[in-house]
């Protein structure tokens, strides 16, 4: 029977993490992973396939980043894990006896069996599959109408990407604005008005009743008050499930949610497996409740814990609950969020201060390029610890949002903002006087001094 | 008598944040900013004026900062400080009677009395002076060779200026290379081969013997070594000195380099007098030695600490010295560094650890406009808390190296990195699996298991 040290079952950014990891972390010990398919794309990728990117073939992850790594890599499917004995059945490559075994085995989209039409040909998902969404693209040549169902960030990006690409897309959001988990109201709304401006048509706050159809193809999209919406497409991508059953066959504890169960070294109740990923149950590092997060940030963050506690464990190499840090752009805007929405944080239970902050990511603003950069700050009220931040802003949005990702997760308070020093430049960031993230926090403490 | 509650000397990035967080933390007082200019510029901003900008126009801070938030605002010079009566006589408007004042009173090129030719008619330094740069660009028109003595970042934003808007342009630096303070020498040589793609020439590793001139014009300057480099225009940026006299007189104490001493609550001896920005003294946060910083980043730090202990001292609210963060832009590519240089960190007596990781700041990398990102860290070898950080990337530059300037100021080890969940997007950030940040955190974490 072949032996690894280290197995890893799947190839997509998680399991490339800890599997990059492992190695970097254990030189001496054999790595070797396992994925289904023959190549990865890059998740965060998938929906620039459809207008930026001329093809799948730009969005794929290298294999060479395993391979220059020495590690092994094999594509098959895992058909179970015998846990007690250390060794999982490999489809075609028989079995594999391991020391270490590390879950990342994903997530699936959700394909709602209670929607009336889902299953309908041309009504489809956004999976991490390569050969799927080559056959998807191609059928979307004499496409004009497009309806898309969920208002998350690939809902979002798929409507602006195919927009771009000129189909007539609509975005239905049952909530009453599009990610409206990561944003408060009033920053969505900006989202909006720039998914607006772009010419998508948005329908927020209604849900679908039915995807109507005619000889197996989805014909339009009928929405809880009866407007149908005509489509010659239908995505859905209204979730994502993680992908346990070969975890739950292998008798390790899944929760409620089909999440695997960890601790927070990414530990499994088996103490030599370990699960991390879409796959891996979670709780949110604020409200600590468990929290059906899909995120590379996340993810990736899990499986370089993992891999360091593989052989040994490290209370300081602990994950403390997903932040939900991401971000995103539409044309010359990008949406960027960390930790707790206002929204949510009161909803928890939380006692707060928040404050909203409007400049520019340039400065003077008469700098050619220069955007508006917002910054919310959601606060503790008593101790003044951030426990959120969203951003609206230019190409800088995302490090921003990394910035207070940081804040977020080193238990920061405003005192430690207002003692910062940020570094400025006319054409990198905004002003020394009045940067946002600064002015935002100064508006906090304001706040907390009138109290 | 005139009375006021704070009085803040100084119309530039320190006077205005002392300023306006003087008034946003004491809303109750009077707060009122003495400045002798009648425009103030934004200071990053003032190399811009000579290429990207039309005029110094488009660089002004704009009065409706200070008058918006109740400030009141003299254009006058205040002419001594009675600091035992705490009253300021101040040219034009009589004395100003004060309860608390701040001292932000910066900084003067350098036209050192040393070089020959220094004093000459077309020989010019970079003042935060808005009359003397709109006359010495009138009078760059029919210039043609340019040469620029000091390669520190106003000098090489000068230099890339000037080259855009179609001058000869010639930077002399001393030291072997430019921006030497700020990046070891491996990024430097990056940073003089963008500027010698666009077309300026360097000489580096020499210093300048004498500036030639005839009829009290300067024609040209003559190197160490004998060669002789024609020039029209003659630019001075090797050094800014602290604006200091005022305080001295006054009797506050000045240090050996001609700064006003302060503690870390930037308070002078005096306990209603404060000094901050560029004429106070400061430290380094990691080396802990005086060090003579200039730049936005810690001045307005220090004026927003200074203003918020201005009736009472708050322990978590001090400078803890200056991380020297800064970042700057040649074309597409963009320049950050915080904290300390290998070569410096090595000088100073520490013990480090130091990585560098090359990626993309978009991905796929297949995405148009995807710049390289280079991270280079310096770490303590010991604890891996991170001592220093040097970026090399596109417009997310600027907030990266804030984020690693946060890392430092929190005295982050590389642990804390390697647990960390960093948002990621394709068109905003690198890839999650290979976040240069956290892939040099991971090679940092590598050397220090191999010790």
């Amino acid at each position: 029977m072949e032996k690894t040290d280290v197995l890893i079952i799947g190839g997509s950014a998680a399991g490339i993490v800890a599997a990059t990891t492992a190695k970097s972390f254990h030189p001496e010990k054999k790595v070797t992973l396992v994925r289904k398919e023959k190549n990865v794309l890059v998740p965060c990728g998938m929906p620039y396939i459809f207008g930026t990117l001329e093809s799948s073939d730009q969005d794929q992850i290298p294999d060479s980043i395993l391979l220059n790594a020495d590690i092994g890599l094999k594509i098959s499917e895992v058909d179970s894990i015998d846990a007690q004995n250390m060794i999982c059945k490999v489809s075609e490559n028989g079995n594999i006896g391991f020391e270490k075994l590390v879950l990342a085995t994903g997530s699936t989209p959700v394909r709602p069996k209670w929607l009336k039409g889902a299953e309908l040909e041309n009504v489809s998902t956004i999976p991490k599959d390569k050969v799927y969404l080559d056959h998807f693209k191609a059928g979307l040549n004499e496409v004009e109408d497009v309806v898309i169902v969920g208002g998350g960030f690939i809902g979002i990006e798929m409507a602006d990407e195919l927009n771009k690409s000129g189909k007539k897309v609509t975005l239905v959001e049952m909530m009453p604005h599009v990610l409206s988990l990561a944003f408060d109201e009033e920053l969505a709304i900006e989202l909006e008005e720039v998914l607006r401006g772009r010419g998508i048509r948005l329908e927020t706050g209604i849900g679908v009743r039915e995807i109507n159809g005619e000889e197996n193809k989805a014909t339009g999209v009928t929405l809880e008050n009866g407007d149908r919406l005509p489509a010659d497409a239908v995505i859905l991508s209204v979730g994502y499930r993680p992908n346990s059953a070969l975890a739950e066959k292998a008798g390790l504890a899944v929760n409620k949610m089909g999440f695997i169960q960890v601790n927070e070294y990414m530990r499994t109740e088996h103490p030599d497996i370990f699960a991390v990923g879409d796959c891996a149950a979670k709780s949110s590092f604020i409200t600590r409740t468990p929290k059906p997060t899909m995120l590379a940030s996340t993810s990736c963050a899990e499986a370089r814990i993992a891999a360091m506690n593989l052989y040994k464990l490290s209370t300081v190499r602990l994950f403390g609950g997903t932040i939900s840090i991401f971000c995103t752009a539409i044309g010359d805007l990008a949406f960027g969020a960390a930790g707790v929405t206002e929204n949510l944080a009161s909803e928890r239970g939380f006692d707060i201060l928040t404050a909203t902050f409007q400049g520019t990511d340039q400065h003077p603003g008469t700098l050619p390029g220069t955007q508006k950069q917002i910054v919310k700050l959601i606060a503790a009220k008593e101790s003044g610890i951030i426990l959120g931040g969203e951003v609206i802003g230019g190409k800088s949005t995302g490090e921003l949002t990394n910035l207070i990702g940081f804040i977020i997760q080193s238990k920061m308070s405003v005192d430690a903002l207002l003692t910062a020093q940020i570094g400025t430049h006319p054409l990198l960031t905004g002003p020394p006087i009045a940067y946002p993230l600064i002015k935002a926090a100064e508006l906090v403490a304001r706040q907390q001094r009138s109290l």
